[in-house]
């Protein structure tokens, strides 16, 4: 069987995920879709929407066929280590190629930028240092050393979405080539859209917005009946749609009830970050405007966000140094479809990873992470610690048929 | 001018504590009554029903001249150092004696205790060793301990009053006897009642048990109108009236993003209590529920209750050890009618401790732990730091003419 990956988040799934998923089965001719995703928290430094869970049974009832955890430390990374975590896990289980979402469509020229700029490595670098020393976010001095390197300007550095992408192909030269990118082009939808626009398709962004603010009858044509169904029970039954203000009490305690040098243990939090996010808790009554004070020129928004994350999760830099050491050490999986079993048989012995399956069963760094930050996350749906330790430890993999 | 100090937490105020400072002034004839209040955080190891800076306004409207705060180091912590903190202070600010209130009402019965008792301190020592190694609380195993001794039982050292009494004489007489101990006969109404009875005096549980049951009106007639009128300005207006369920999710937040290891770090967290704190979270859905899971024969729900305050207020025993090194080394003044003024003016230059008005601006470890716990307090009322640091720090000492 041949197997094509795709790395997601589905915050929801939605409609353009759906086009993805089909597209890539169409080009790729794939037996199987393996979607590795984040778990609870996610790479813009928030936490999802929804628990891994429901999003795992949006990604099968949306055409994957296995789903495989990207472990925390990868998932609430910055672009090049989320790239490299999400394409090591594709290859790991045994997909011989991936496909990406972009602007394009055309991966040429995602291959042809990594080229240049790789030939070019220790310049692009060099630059890339200048501009944070003057005060640039990574994100932006990256692509202003990119102008620097005066190339012939096929790849627009600065958006998101391209920044994933080349960072992809990047990892996947890492890893030998054996797993081949391919792109597909995105239909129309800006990532940072933020308002529903014509068509059935809208950004993630777009979608919870609508959401949170109580128009979700509004976002119903962007996305699947599933997915709208699992929304409204959530939003309706437990008011357990998550998002950064559910969590602010928590964060602001743990703020307020720490010490400068005990927050700058945490992972990101550094260079005086601790002491900027006390000050802008001081007259802070919700996370947004938290946010708000603690922004500056240096850092982006993500990359605040993460920092916040890492702090209301407790993630120490030992903690993260020491998982971030080897590369991800198993497989775990979500969950699959009655294809993705039958792929996982027909793999299973020729696996580099350990497939984990139940967690209570292993015993690995990554694993204790994942049900640490589980915990915190159960907090904001108030499940009790025996609900949240069942839901992570003992939960098997969903099933779709 | 002379002055009698009592020891009080007011939570809340009501006609038993008014009747208690009337006779103080009566029998000793004082023309100021100090009174030493526990701040923020109270000695069953509970959050205060409202603020130290509401509960001082009801003291000088009830009768208390000049209010010294009790530090949190000893307003949290087991009787004997409960009461020499507060004797202590009591001392330290001139007063020449103090009134506690008894069920007997006469202080002889408490000297020839504290005479008994310590003519045989060691073998009552090691009885109480003895029967803490057997399984038993510290109260249940002094009460036992004192029986063994055989002597005449004239005081019932297992009623928490009775305990407070008995550890305020020996604080006294640590101190050199300075500070003449007296007792005021209380009325009616036991420690440990939890329903309103008939007369015009309840016990403080009852009352409180009344205004969180949303009965406030029933407990009208059991304190001074002033008590109502605050109480029921603070329950509708913000519904700021504070107690432990309002810092369960903060406290179950804290406990189940720390490890054992962290948490042993807390004060009066011990002998693996930690992983019965993480145990009992786990199905627990209030404070309630978990510290029936918390609760052994071992240690009172006192005792429980405090190390659970440590842990929200992250005390570490490092800081706490610090602290207790040193008897407290200032009197903090929360608040002073005209009277209370006029004796601080007379006696002032004679003081042995620094008065402290404004807390920015000393440097005090106690005023520290004062300034880190309240803030933890005013995440219950949802203030803003800001807010919260206005009040701690900024908050001149209240007035009452």
């Amino acid at each position: 069987m041949r197997a094509t990956g795709v790395v997601v988040e589905y915050n929801p799934f939605h409609n353009g995920h759906y086009y993805h998923l089909q597209e890539s089965k169409n080009v790729t001719q794939a037996d199987c879709i393996i979607a590795v995703m984040s778990g609870n928290f996610l790479q813009r430094g928030e936490p999802a929407l929804l628990s891994k869970w429901k999003r795992t049974k949006m990604a099968l009832l949306g055409g994957a066929d296995l789903v495989i955890e990207l472990p925390y430390a990868y998932a609430t990374s910055h672009a090049p280590r989320f790239a490299f975590g999400s394409i090591y896990l594709l290859q790991a289980a045994g997909a011989d190629s991936f496909c990406f979402g972009s602007e394009s469509g055309d991966v040429t020229v995602f291959n042809e930028t990594h080229e240049l700029v790789s030939s070019q490595d220790h310049v692009y670098q060099a630059y890339i240092s200048e501009f944070i020393s003057q005060g640039f976010s990574y994100p932006a001095a990256a692509a202003k050393a990119y102008e620097q390197l005066n190339m012939p300007l096929t790849l627009d550095l600065s958006k998101p979405n391209n920044i994933l992408g080349f960072e992809y192909i990047r990892a996947s030269r890492e890893l030998g080539s054996v797993i081949k990118p391919l792109t597909i082009k995105r239909k129309n939808a800006d990532y940072h859209d933020v308002v529903l626009g014509k068509g059935d398709i809208a950004s993630a962004t777009a979608i919870r917005e609508a959401v949170f603010s109580h128009d979700i009858e509004k976002a119903i044509n962007y996305m699947p009946s599933f997915t709208f169904d699992i929304l409204k029970e959530e939003k309706e039954d437990k008011g357990a749609l998550m998002n950064w203000e559910r969590f602010y009490p928590l964060l602001r305690y743990q703020l307020l009830s720490s010490s400068p040098s005990e927050l700058n243990r945490f992972y990101e939090v550094e260079e005086g970050l601790e002491n900027r996010m006390i000050e802008a808790m001081k007259d802070s009554d919700s996370f947004h405007s938290f946010m708000i004070r603690l922004k500056t020129k240096r850092y982006t928004w993500t990359r605040l966000q993460r920092a916040c994350l890492h702090v209301l999760n407790k993630v120490s830099k030992e903690d993260m140094h020491r998982i971030l050491e080897s590369p991800p050490a198993y497989l775990r999986v979500l969950g699959m479809t009655e294809t993705g079993r039958e792929y996982l048989s027909s793999v299973k012995k020729s696996l580099e990873l350990p497939l984990v399956t139940t967690v209570s069963k292993h015993d690995f760094e990554g694993l204790k992470m994942e049900a640490k930050t589980s915990l915190v996350y159960a907090q904001g749906a108030s499940l009790s610690r025996l609900e949240a330790e069942k839901e992570e430890y003992n939960t098997p993999p969903v099933m779709v048929k």
